[in-house]
Order: structure tokens, then C-alpha cells, then sequence
């Protein structure tokens, strides 16, 4: 018989994730290393806005014993193999701090609210969009438009969705492909500002496959690019060191400017 | 008596540009960057925009012997020195392959062609728009919105002159300051694609000081974030190696993707 699903260990087996095999997306580095820009000794309220099976989420919550995390999700499945990963002993460290809203990001206004997320009540969100590699691949000019409005879309409604629940001062952290830069900072906007963008490049040599993004709710404070990340060295495939911390949960990557609310801004 | 200019030697002194001491812009280190981005062995037509007394475009002629120069520069103080640059005796190697076109960067239309600034004749387009240190340093409530709109124009009427005086297919290459990114990749908009951004790191562990940024007319290729550049070791002050062939007109940095014209894209 062919498992339908996996139990991955994250942060080198101190928690673990149940995600289907095969098909749909499964988390690893990139969800790691999200959750490492939550950087707060305090008693934090994260949302994780997509959560999948719950790694990221899961991340912030091993890593920082005060926090409490919702992770949110709209898929059912992936709803359900976020609460069986909750169910899982090894868990149990961690489990009674976060909890699984079943609910689309994208929803706003009353609908919103009555799924579950309520206004201005995190302190962080974090967020790693699907993105689909596929239509990528395809050679632009018939689809291009229409996965680009997607993309827009996708960025406008989650980054509006994280301001929303999200308190005055509160940060947004976000994984993402280069290319989306532009919708990013475009659905950042108004409600969000002090980006700090740190690029991820596979090595020194090589362009970015993966940007870092954090923003303050009512901030005007500037953008910033951040000294880049080398996923690895120049030889050879091992992690670079820091990059390792951030992976297995050792380090968190804060920004550069203290978190400003609006009175501060 | 004081000396109101100065001679500077760039590319260790195989040209020199006249400038004026003290007040205004004088060209550099970021000049002799933005020319590093045309790459070309073919006789090519350049314009530079905003071009000061010639640094960029001079240094641009000064690698590329069959490259043709436009200083378009809108002061009639700097539009003179530029002119009385081309006349110094070091540069009559280049000279006779540059002009000085005294306009406004950001007119349009009919005014812009009767200037001097004519559609569709340029292979390549280079520009270091200036900006307002000053500016930035007050602090914003008051200037703030006055100083984006600004910037935000400024990158518009230059990049939308760009378009229009640039061949289908040809280059546009500028220097910025990171905060600028948004305004650019809005004022790219359907004009330009393929944008292939680098950043300019002072040091590995710090943020970005500049970035570079190339785009191509009519390329809808999606967004590239760079190897990024250190101007400095960890340690000490002397540039890189590679930023220094740059600086010094010994290396050029061209484009990872191949020019696309419309046909290609």
C-alpha cells in the first residue's frame, strides 16, 4: 500500500508536519525560513495566513514559547492535515498555542469577520502565496495576462486580509518570488510601509530565487534591501551557517528597524 | 584666487571631465557604474540623460570605440561644461563621437523632437536621475508627500523620453537609490520588460546604497534580482576587484538575457 501522506520532521525532530505525498503544495525551507522573521520574546499573537499543513506556523510557535499562532486555511484537506499535525504527540509542546481556522484569506468585510478573523487582533501575519509554477512554464503571451491579474489579485486580497487583523505597529512578513515584487509593494501601499527586502540567492553568483519581505502596518518609514542571503556556498551544497540556523530554528532574522506604530510613525 | 572647477581623471586617466567645484552634482563612482551597463561592440548610438558635464556617456565612449554619444543635460551651466569637457585635448580621442544637446530630459511630444530628441534613434539609453539628499533628511510630514510626487514624475518623464527616443528592443540603463525601485518599476510599466535589477551593497552584511537597473523596449519578460555587487570587502576600504574593473572602464557588465526586440518578445 502507497502512504497518502508524510510526517516530516522540521527544526531537526523538534515538531513535525502530516502533509499529503505527491500533488498540492509541501512545505519545507521556505516555510522555515518565513517563520524566522517573527522575532518577539513577548506574549504575540501570529496568524499564518495559507497555512497549508501548518509549518510555518508551527515554526514560530517551537521557536517562541510565548506565542500563540491561527494557522488559516482555506482548503479543507490541507485544513484537516493542519489539525491531524496538531494531533500529533510530538506536538504536544506546542499544540494548545495554536489553533486551525478553516477559511478563505482572500474573503473581506463581514464575511471576513465571520469566518474567524477578526480585526486588529495579531501582532505579527506571515505569508507564503501559492504560486503556480506551472503556468510559469508555459510560454507567456495566451496565459500571461490572466496568471499575472492572478498573481495581483492573490497579493492584493491576502496583504489586505493581514492589514485588516492585523494591530496598528503590527508586522507583516512574507516569502515570495522576485517577480512579485511589484504586487507586493503595490498591495503594501498605504497600509503597510518600512519594507525591509532581503533577496535569497542559491549562491553569490546567482540571481534570486526567493525574497524575504517585512512591512509595518501604518508605517511611511522607507524601503530598504537588506544585505542578501547565499543559500549556499560557492562550492559545494551544504547550507550556509546562518541560513542553517534559520531552517532548523537556532536563529531568527529580526529587521533592521525597531516595529513602529502609528503614533511613532 | 579659488578655483571654481575642477579636472577629474576617470578610468585611470584615459578621460577627463570638467565640473564644478562645490554646489551641484558631481559625477563618480555611480557615473562610471551606469556605464558599465552598455555593452556593446557594435556602432551603437547612446543617449545619456541628464548627463551633468558627460561623465557617463564619456565613459561610455571611452570603452566602446564605435559607440555614439548624446549628452542630453537641460542646465546651461552644466550643458557648458560638459561642451568645454569635449574640448579638453585628453579627450579628442572621443570627442569628435559625442554631442552635447541642451533640453529638458522630461519634455514630451513635439516639443521633446524639436529639442533635439528624436524618436526611436537610440540603442541604448542611459540615465542617473538626480535626487535630493536634503530632502530626505528633513523629516517628512511636511516634504514628504511634496518630495514622492516629485520623484515619482521625475521617473516617469525620464523613463517615458527613454521609450520614445530608444529603438524597439534597445536598453535602458540607470542608477538609483533603492527607494526609488517602485517608482521605476511603475514608470517601466508596458514600456520597458525584462528588468534585471543588482544591488549595490557597501559591505556583505549591509544595505543596499544603490541599485542598477537595466530593462529592455517592448521585452515582457518577467523581473531578475542579480548576483549582488559589494563595493568593499568585509575588511578594508579598497573596492572589490570586479567593481573596481567597472569603475575603471576595464570591464563592462552586461545583461544576463540577450536584447529582445518586439519580433523576439
Amino acid at each position: 500500500m502507497i502512504p497518502t501522506f508524510t510526517i516530516d520532521a522540521f527544526h531537526r525532530g523538534r515538531f513535525h508536519v502530516m502533509q499529503p505525498k505527491g500533488g498540492g503544495h509541501r512545505s519545507g525551507v521556505d516555510a522555515m525560513l518565513l517563520a524566522s522573521l517573527v522575532a518577539s520574546d513577548k506574549s504575540i499573537s501570529v496568524a499564518d495566513l495559507g497555512s497549508g499543513a501548518g509549518a510555518a506556523g508551527l515554526a514560530v510557535a517551537a521557536r517562541l514559547a510565548k506565542a500563540r499562532v491561527q494557522l488559516i486555511e482555506k482548503s479543507p484537506l490541507m485544513a484537516d492535515y493542519a489539525r491531524k499535525t496538531l494531533a500529533l504527540p510530538e506536538n504536544a509542546f506546542l499544540a494548545g498555542r495554536v489553533e486551525v481556522i478553516e477559511a478563505d484569506v482572500a474573503l473581506s468585510g463581514k464575511p471576513r469577520v465571520a469566518a474567524g478573523l477578526r480585526d486588529e487582533i495579531h501582532d505579527h501575519v506571515i505569508m507564503n502565496p501559492p504560486f503556480n509554477d506551472a503556468a510559469d512554464r508555459r510560454t507567456p503571451d495566451a496565459l500571461k495576462a490572466e496568471a499575472h491579474a492572478m498573481t495581483e489579485d492573490l497579493f492584493e486580497a491576502w496583504i489586505r486580509t493581514a492589514g485588516a487583523i492585523m494591530k496598528p505597529g503590527g508586522q507583516l512578513s512574507l516569502i515570495a518570488r522576485p517577480q512579485s515584487i511589484v504586487e507586493i509593494i503595490e498591495a503594501c501601499g498605504r497600509r503597510f510601509g518600512g519594507l525591509e527586502i532581503t533577496a535569497l540567492h542559491p549562491r553569490p553568483d546567482e540571481s534570486a530565487t526567493r525574497i524575504l519581505v517585512t512591512a509595518v502596518k501604518g508605517s511611511r518609514a522607507r524601503l530598504t534591501f537588506r544585505a542578501p542571503f547565499f543559500v549556499h556556498g560557492m562550492d559545494g551544497h551544504a547550507f550556509s551557517g546562518f541560513v542553517d540556523d534559520l531552517n532548523n530554528g537556532r536563529a531568527a532574522y529580526p529587521r533592521l528597524s525597531p516595529k513602529r506604530n502609528r503614533s511613532e510613525a
